[in-house]
């Protein structure tokens, strides 16, 4: 049924290109780009930039205006097939003359799941999908994953030295690795819907959270500046410093187990059998919040517990060119183990330099 | 002075890439390659390969006859100006009628330096050096430093978890990198002139520390295999069990604080501060030895001695994709330290995938 021609994966990486444009902004929409083809020649582009405003195909289609009767479009997720926030794009493909659509995958979201296709099909519409399905998936892992299976893509950042240490014994930790790093940093809390750090980090660090786009080398860094974001803090049994930069944030929100007094806004989530905040449980409702990436920037408790838990998608380590030695602070509280067999496995599928540190991204095996 | 042509680094990077040949048995000597380039045209091809027989020039003038008169010699390290166990080099190429040397360094051995490039240009040789110096240093970094130093050069080999943990609390360890990472660690063992371990090691793991050749893929490694080597285990206090595999090995030798009684050969070093072999003086005594390149392979206390002393030039890290949790055994035993400034800091020079672990080299900073 696939009928597909020489030039069309160039236009759906060109498509996919672009649909990148979005990646700081789009949330909670996926990330998505479209090319007007017309006889060998684009005649016009789009992507979709943020939640209510245009969608890539719509934003194609009135640039080519008349100009787009008869000719194909090269989409990187199926256009949607209901009325949203804006008219369907389906219908809108069809009414503009569009002859041929290349589809890099199917849209995981159920309301769409097909039925995009279906219409333009319906129409006597050519139908060209999968194609590029693995880049199309990478472009929007959260909301894929989301619509998939109800939990958002979890990422766990982690910076440390060479031999696994994140702070001296005294707990002295600042600036491990360089300015790239995060600089590094920045994008992944940029492209992220939510941002998760734990109470112990807040006491220890108090950190703000903040995405500087200052240090975003992006076209639409300013943009996505005014796009705020939560920032949930881990906080079982409310031990949050009063004076803490995140208690006068209004973007953070405080997760405990038990009703707090306190004027930040707050969640309250079931305890796990180790009487911390029940992850699975949190994540869950992050999916239910319309999360699609979901970041976590936290110390070794919190950070063991997830990857003991298996709730992570990604780890992306910052690994600083220094050593630190047995004293120093481990990466991650694990339960001890007693054989080599039960050691949780990852498989490494980056490595890059970033400045003087490395950086190192691994998924679960 | 130096008139390099067009063509020279082309025929000495070839001499280089030949001069690799011998890089598993060369020992006490230098890795050293020729070319020789008659009116345009390569007429024969030289490199040393094993101590006692032909030095690469020799082998280049024997096959190209009297052909040699007139052509250029290009030559990774600096002609040989005396008579050691073959001829010198320097007078060969004379006798030959080499019209011009480029040769790639000087030779920083005492008996040469600079005296066989001089020995060619008091002849009417023209002579052009340096050139490819880098390369040619990096070639042969054990007789370098020996040389300059009187200290062999140092590589500290360490397998770890993506954690920076080598043992699990029970001290399980076996296996924590896969097979690749192991052969890499076979051309390591190959290319030392000595290998080092403590007896701590020798208690935990009873290591052969042989070197596999079957696990070399090199055209010398049957070769190779042949030539013994040294395996030096650092027992200050003469704990060594009698049934360990290296009690029983030739070529292992006892390096002990105090005389100890033992079938095995002995070395008696000084103790440190610390009551350890003074480090210090266990590698003066190596590079006396002729060591060139060491390799340590030891635990977290002599690593972190070496780690600590700043004895080693350059570290080798095999990074599993594993998480062994904060109760796992650490990397190094370090000195603890209070402030993030006197960190041991270094630089990574190269990073590379070896089957599902990561390599990374640093040195010293």
């Amino acid at each position: 049924m696939l009928s597909i021609k020489k030039s069309d994966t160039g236009y759906l990486a060109r498509a996919l290109r672009i649909a990148g444009q979005g990646i700081y902004t789009t949330h909670p929409n996926p990330r998505v780009g479209c090319v007007l083809v017309k006889e060998g020649k684009i005649i016009s582009e789009g992507y979709h930039l943020r939640a209510g405003e245009e969608h890539a195909e719509a934003i194609a289609l009135r640039i080519a205006g008349s100009q787009a009767r008869g000719s194909t479009a090269y989409v990187t997720l199926e256009p949607c097939s209901f009325e949203g926030r804006t008219r369907s794009c389906a219908s809108a493909l069809i009414e503009a003359g569009i002859v041929r659509v290349v589809g890099a995958m199917a849209d995981p979201d159920p309301r769409n799941a097909g039925a995009g296709f279906q219409i333009l099909r319906d129409a006597g519409v050519q139908v060209t999908t999968p194609l590029l399905e693995k880049s199309a998936r990478a472009l929007n892992p959260g909301h894929v994953k989301r619509h998939e299976t109800g939990m958002p893509y979890v990422r766990l950042k982690l910076a440390m030295s060479l031999d696994g240490k994140t702070a001296l014994a005294n707990g002295q930790s600042r600036w491990i690795t360089g300015k790239f790093a995060r600089y590094d940093v920045q994008r992944l809390r940029a492209r992220s819907s939510a941002i998760v750090t734990g109470v112990q980090t807040v006491i220890d660090d108090d950190p703000s959270l903040q995405v500087r786009f200052g240090e975003l080398d992006h076209m639409h860094a300013k943009l996505a500046s005014v796009l705020e974001k939560p920032i949930y803090i881990l906080d079982s049994n409310g031990r949050i410093p009063k004076d803490a930069k995140l208690s006068s944030d209004s973007n953070a929100v405080l997760v405990s187990c038990s009703s707090i007094r306190t004027p930040m806004q707050t969640l309250q989530i079931e305890r796990d059998v180790d009487g911390r905040v029940k992850l699975s449980d949190f994540l869950a409702l992050l999916g239910q919040l319309e999360c699609n990436e979901v970041l976590f920037e936290c110390g070794a408790t919190l950070a063991g517990s997830l990857v003991q838990q298996k709730l992570f998608d990604e780890l992306i380590f910052y690994i600083a060119p220094k050593l630190m030695g047995n004293g120093a602070q481990s990466l991650l509280k694990l339960l001890e183990i007693d054989n080599m067999d039960d050691i949780s496995k990852l498989r490494i599928t980056d490595v890059n330099m970033v400045g003087d540190d490395l950086r190192v991204l691994a998924v679960k095996d």
